[in-house]
């Protein structure tokens, strides 16, 4: 573009066009300097069910209950104490999705790191030689154990992949770098058997996050590079709220980033600056980087992480495609392992599309 | 998928996850059942400037003003009125980006239709013997002369490419399908001396559904296919108000769907059924298309019909990039025609390397 507009010029347009009154984007409607205006507020309203989703996904979203604001712990003990609350009823999910996708697993220290090696019924020629790597979510402290097979199981059984799940350690016990660290040992075992550019790295939230932060240690440890990513959601940015935190709050059962989420992310990085890449990688000088499919959906709270992360990527020339649900929160795509979800099916099949392309 | 669970299984699931009181997605927080829930309401709340976006876009953001809601005309007389109320600003900032980014154009008709001729400082090589067509958008009514030469001369600096800009035939005076018909007029004329599938269609809002509907339309008449669409933020339902109409509602200056905007669906379509898919192409059955961009914001009213539109289309395997900026409200990443912008040269380079490979 020809920028070449002088600092005076472009007062002179701004003046210009305060004058004029103008809205921007003038492309569409613009208003005459007397109406009255209103500030930027998101005033109270009641949401309707979307327009255009799955009657599946409706019936989602219709039974919906946000998060409230629960106590953060304040000491090791209660952090794990929480840990297992929350992961308690994601290990029954868990179970309900390996029954019903006929999903197995066998729990294997890998070079000491906890995994489970989950199988699905039928392996797809495509991936009968290879392991696909999952990072569970969970806000860095949640979400492992058996209770991160269910994405697990999602992938295997919708890709027909066999699976390497970690069970990172985590925080309160064992903050960063530990999950990364954990994942870059079961990445060198991997690449043992398998070439880098044949397997991809997964994972959603959290788990995106340190899906997307390995991938950059093993880059920097000279590692090779997975052939594909598949990053859901990712938190991107723990050291700034980005704007759909502020946007969407009381639309995402995720609920708000103030209060325990917020202190996930200092207890995971204990005491390191939040902006250090590998703990918030929206803030990675990205030079190369491996082809990249993210998805989220319009009403998830990390909407904007993820398409900032998009952008940062696309801003390095680096193949990263964006799919986006309407009406999903956040992770909603993988409601499937437990119902029919046209949308999951939908996302499975972006997910293994792109696969098939850059590693199969 | 396995998808092999009977209704029976589904329901005792169900009943499974009601019973211990899951969220549902369960993936990253679960909740006991002894937390009280919150309804699902957005309540009110000042939204303050996103992270991570340019400085230049922020200054943007923080001087924002939301359209207030106009008394709607109730002839013909007034609509005209209004239509040219609108344009002047509209006029006025086209001048001041064609000073800017040095783009001349000169009226020209083409078999009866209006068009305007506009040519960069620098036409690149690669689209010296070609023209891409523009169609402006304006929420059908609005829009067109001279102020339509925004968004084409935005495209026609940032890719150094010649453009036709048809200043089709509008409401009131002429409804569906006169803007259609007018854009398949250039069309057939375009294609006597440069192949279909070396060309692009491209247009934002409005413009967004008349280059899907033209798109659709001269597919069905056998006129070939475009090489490529850029669709930016597309009005693709003017029947239901799609999900960000609801939540995004006092983020984008453009207002709300109430009023005169959906009264301008009502001009348009002139009686037809909202949901024929030339009016609202959300609601076509889609077999082959051509490869399209589609470019949103996060607080952009439309942004639920751009990603309803880019999954429908993903749907029938057509190849279709998503892009979606943070922050941005409906076309904010065409200010760049008025004062540097670096999201939208971001923009301007997706939609560079989107038609180098398609038609280029």
């Amino acid at each position: 573009m020809n920028n070449d507009l002088n600092e005076k010029t472009a007062t002179e347009v701004t003046m210009k066009l305060k004058k004029i009154n103008i809205l921007i984007p003038a492309l569409l409607i613009t208003i005459s300097s007397s109406a009255a205006f209103a500030s930027l507020t998101l005033t109270e309203r009641k949401v309707p069910t979307p327009a255009g989703i799955s009657n599946e996904l409706a019936q989602i979203l219709e039974n919906r209950q946000i998060a409230p604001a629960l106590p953060v712990p304040t000491n090791n003990e209660e952090w794990l104490k929480l840990q297992t609350a929350f992961d308690a009823p994601g290990i029954e999910i868990a179970n309900i999705a390996l029954e019903r996708l006929k999903v197995t697993y066998k729990e294997k220290q890998i070079a000491g790191v906890d995994t489970f090696l989950v199988t699905p019924e039928n392996v797809a020629a495509d991936y009968e030689d290879k392991w696909l790597i999952h990072v569970h979510g969970g806000a860095f402290v949640f979400g492992g154990g058996e209770s991160a097979l269910r994405e697990a199981a999602w992938i295997a059984n919708g890709l027909g992949a066999q699976v390497i799940s970690v069970d990172y350690r985590k925080p309160p016990l064992n903050p960063f770098p530990a999950a990364i660290d954990d994942v870059v040992t079961v990445w060198k075992e991997i690449i043992k058997t398998q070439p880098p550019e044949s397997t991809a790295i997964f994972g959603t939230s959290a788990g995106g996050n340190i899906t997307l932060a390995t991938t950059m240690k093993i880059q920097e440890l000279g590692l090779g590079t997975p052939g594909a990513l598949f990053v859901g959601t990712p938190a991107v940015d723990l050291k700034e709220a980005s704007d759909s935190w502020h946007t969407l709050k009381g639309l995402d059962p995720l609920g708000q980033r103030e209060g325990i989420i917020e202190e996930t992310s200092k207890l995971y990085s204990a005491g390191e600056d939040l902006d250090n890449p590998l703990i918030s990688p929206i803030y990675a000088e990205i030079d190369t980087f491996p082809p990249t499919v993210f998805i989220s959906g319009t009403r998830d709270l990390l909407l904007s992480d993820t398409v900032r992360m998009h952008r940062h990527l696309r801003a390095a020339d680096v193949e990263a495609e964006l799919h986006i649900y309407d009406g999903q929160s956040h992770g909603d795509y993988i409601n499937g392992i437990v119902t029919n979800l046209p949308e999951s099916d939908d996302a499975i099949k972006e997910i293994s599309n792109f696969f098939n392309k850059h590693i199969n």
